[in-house]
């Protein structure tokens, strides 16, 4: 057997991904090691290269994930992957590959061949779609056919795993026991994992078996992301006991996957009003052990769809400022459709700027903005161009209503405040 | 002379607009008159009716300003006329007429004319416009044509005005010593001010002749809002001494008008990185005795133009949660060029998503948030799109990707979680 990434940072070795990931974000390759080792960072890697390394944790860059992938009613695999290469050619970090209609091996497998991302996804949904096929209802699920599938598509080159080990009976006693839940349970593989779970009258097969599925992925050394199941779709249902719950136990099970060299993830909410995202990135650095929190949104407000991207942005930006790792983004799609690419473009560049808002604060990292503040005074706009999240979207728009003068821009023309104060009062940049 | 707002309710009288303000907002109309007595609240009027009247301050739902006008480079009346038609739509509660290319007179009038809201505008612009043709240069204005040009203005009906008071020889004196300011100057009004002062190496008319100014307000009722020209433009300058020392003067000159009946609103920036956005509200509750704080954007990175819809309802959300009372929106051209219609959708839609994220925090405004998961959980369609900030964008996301069961969104198809988890568990809402 093969040793993990996890392994080698404990015996002392730096690893190939290690330097990669210490020159990207400026640090030392020693010190990325010790950071797996005390499990604050993880490199996601994969069984078929090449892939881009990448870390995510604490002290680095704040990690945006694009998902893509079909649905029952939309299967289109030149238009996923075609997500795919523009969630890339954005800027994402990392790809879900979350399709759940359609050759679901198939798309895999293009998805991974294609994109120089590391790919993360769900077994649980292809579980589900097998189950239903082969058994008649997705309830009829078998222990060995989700071992089975998590196995395969480890083989396939998968990086990591979101998956729902932390839904036991004993969250569940607290989800029933609460007595309110507005908005249900929104995770897919949440849902999926309690039906199951009441049918069959059973505990959740990837807690009960969790040795079992700490092996698979030790093998192929895969990332296990502890999934969200429990998560608020709603802000009326925000930090509910049922999540807290979850989130206990998901961290319970990062110690033991970690003892075994298997690296950890945490994944956390949802839907949460902006003064409790605070709260939610602290309880998961002190519940963990300050494992790398990868947030899903979080979304602000219900009221908003269409304008998702936006909502995600107000709090991932806040919760990156505090220490979030990771963050899915939120297309202007969601709760309303699967999106388009164009949906896709918007989700990556809404997720970026919040991932940058927020380590803005969390790692001091603002050399960019202030060469931006120095162009934007000295009216230099390929700088400004070159200095964008998007510079091409940012050219667009500037030439499309150019100005009288390149000196300019169509906004302010003759009454531009640079121009101006440049012109009559001089202040000297001495700091 | 007539009676102001201020000085009735100072008399004890309820007026018809404190009653429709108090309408909209569930409150008393003794509440609404109680906070225009204390200066926590303002109500917009205009001489030009029929306008809606809108309450700005403490208590109330954040509002949004949505900013048109032409440039010197684009001159185009339709465009702008259609821009504040579509601002007017998206539901912006105020507009401001900022055009500074063309015939003046005729698009502002054109403009209050058009549409119900109450229109603000910022008299510098026409002033340094008119100056230009009359005299040759902008620093050459002369008092008599500023404040002529304030009094023709509120006789075409402006509601508000954003008027650079604070910009003194104190302030500027700040802004020399602390020897920086790598984005300059980039408020057009405070540019122009400045450069003036220091081309005639006087005092700032409208600090030194307050007085004049103020009176010009009160015969029209016309709110005072206190320009902030010493923002930051660039994350780095943000709350700099420059800026307090301008908010300190805006916050003594606001209680001179209050006291000569006029109302009063205080600006703020700007450029703000998100851990610094409470202490600048805060600042400006503390310093001006709780009046309503209306702040520009604030952006929250310098690096995304094209998103910056997104980096100001970042910082407008968390504004608001802390209790900003009045935000202008930003659009994706903002840094870029003028903005065309599609962009002020964009923009107003972004602020009063921001405007709301912020009030279920400081207003505890979540009905409708409950009611959205209510309707999601029952996947209720028509309920969701009714509850919908912009109800038309998010029937046509779902109705132009539509499922194969009216029951789901093509997102989830087969696979959606409430549907799932609502056949196989059932939790009651006893909350």
């Amino acid at each position: 057997m093969s040793t993990t990434i996890l392994e080698q940072a404990r015996n002392g070795v730096i690893t190939e991904e290690m330097k990669t990931v210490a020159d990207a974000e400026n640090l030392s390759a020693e010190h990325i090691r010790e950071a797996i080792v005390n499990g604050t960072v993880v490199i996601l890697l994969s069984q078929k290269g090449p892939k881009k390394s990448v870390g995510i944790g604490r002290g680095l860059r704040t990690k945006v994930n694009a998902s893509i992938g079909t649905s029952t009613d939309i299967i289109d695999r030149p238009m996923e992957l075609q997500k795919a290469a523009i969630a890339q050619q954005s800027g994402a970090d990392t790809l879900m590959e979350l399709s759940t209609g359609g050759d679901l091996n198939a798309i895999r497998q293009a998805v991974i061949e294609m994109v120089d991302l590391p790919v993360g996804n769900v077994p649980l949904y292809q579980a589900a779609a097998d189950a239903k096929e082969r058994f008649g209802s997705m309830v009829e699920m078998t222990d060995d056919l989700l071992f089975d599938i998590i196995e395969n598509q480890c083989n396939d080159g998968i990086s990591f795993m979101a998956i729902h080990c932390g839904i036991n009976q004993m969250t569940l006693e607290r989800l029933r026991n609460q007595n309110y839940r507005h908005g249900g349970i929104v995770s897919r593989g949440g849902a999926f994992l309690v039906s199951w779970m009441e049918h069959q009258k059973k505990e959740n097969p990837l807690f009960d078996q969790f040795d079992r599925l700490v092996d698979i992925l030790k093998r192929y050394d895969v990332t296990l992301s502890f999934g969200n199941g429990m998560r608020a779709g709603a802000i009326d249902d925000s930090s509910d006991r049922a999540q807290i719950q979850e989130l206990i136990i998901n961290c319970e099970l990062a110690d033991r996957a970690r003892e075994a060299g298997v690296q950890a993830i945490i994944e956390g909410p949802g839907h949460i009003p902006i003064d409790e995202i605070e709260t939610n990135v602290k309880l998961q650095k002190r519940l963990s052990g300050e494992k790398p929190f990868y947030m899903l949104g979080p979304i602000t407000t219900d009221i908003s769809p269409g304008y998702d991207h936006i909502t995600a942005a107000v709090g991932a930006s806040i919760a990156a400022s505090h220490g979030t790792d990771f963050i899915c983004y939120v297309t202007p799609a969601e709760h309303l459709a699967l999106p388009y690419p164009e949906d896709v473009k918007e989700g990556v560049m809404a997720a970026r700027t919040a991932a940058h808002i927020g380590d803005m604060i969390k790692n001091d990292d603002r050399k960019q903005d202030k060469a931006m503040s120095l162009a934007r005074r000295q009216l230099d706009w390929e700088k400004q161009f070159k200095l964008s999240l998007d510079p091409e979207k940012a050219r667009t728009i500037k030439e499309e209503r150019q100005s009288s003068d390149d000196n300019k821009c169509s906004m302010c023309g003759d009454f531009c405040a640079i121009n101006i104060a440049n012109e009559h009062f001089s202040i000297d940049s001495k700091r």
